[in-house]
């Protein structure tokens, strides 16, 4: 099974795919769809969508996870996420994927061992958990991936019980 | 020149078609996209986004006008408005739809005659700044012609400056 996971955010959204292989998650590809403020927010929603697009089109995930939203008590900020997980959402769909969403504090704790991870130790353990030699860069990737092995794991729980 | 207001809501997405002739707006038509809470996010996006394709499709609008957000203090409820507005920008922009956004307190004085207005009061006043013997509804299709309206004022109000 192949996963994309997803980070959204209107500035830069990350993604992370990743091959199960029985027991073993294994790293395909990371990177960041960028938006540039200056841009309107209709087009800064295409990009999104679009870069998300071909990126499950080069590399054919076959389900999707998107980190939830931490509801913070910002609203403002809140609006500005929502509107990107909509685009990130719909990239999803648009491509026939099943979108499975979780909790950073979930993410944090299967992915850092326990809630309180900052973004470095994310990407430490993310490097560990697939075996890279380097961590993954810039942070939103690195989540992205956080948010692919944390469908794996909960895909491999599910089965075993 | 034809517009399509857009009054995005989660559950429901409120469409409003004026046309400009001279210096009158003259009603075309106006409904909701509804989806349902029961379905998932992705669901209810693409619902929302595909519902109003069909409905520019049909009435070939040539600009449209969506009510900008109003950042309150719930964040949960940014959350959520963020998504649908992603959803109704993105169908405007997969439509070639130029994207203008308009506070709720401007379109509240611009159709309401001051900024307290509330849904009924729009209602009535958007009847008759189109002529229509019935008040339009739902609520959230005469708030969507309210959007077009205000973005006929404006575009008029610019050409006389």
């Amino acid at each position: 099974m192949r996963i994309a996971g997803i980070d959204p955010g209107l500035n830069a959204t990350g993604y992370g795919i990743v091959d199960v292989d029985g027991d073993q998650c294994l790293h395909v590809a990371h990177g960041v769809v960028r938006t540039r403020s200056a841009d309107s927010l209709a087009r800064r929603l295409v990009l999104i969508r679009d870069g998300l697009r071909k990126v499950f089109a080069q590399w054919s995930p076959e389900v999707g996870a998107v980190e939830a939203s931490f509801v913070g008590s910002n609203a403002r900020s809140a609006l500005a996420l929502g509107h990107a997980r909509a685009a990130a959402i719909l990239a999803l769909a648009d491509s026939a994927l099943e979108v499975h969403e979780y909790a950073p504090a979930v993410i944090k704790n299967q992915v850092g061992g326990y809630g309180q991870s900052d973004k470095a130790q994310i990407a430490k353990m993310v490097a560990m958990e697939l075996g890279l030699a380097e961590q993954p860069s810039p942070s939103d990737a690195a989540d992205a991936l956080a948010v692919a092995i944390t469908h794996w794991a909960h895909t491999r729980l599910e089965g075993r019980i």
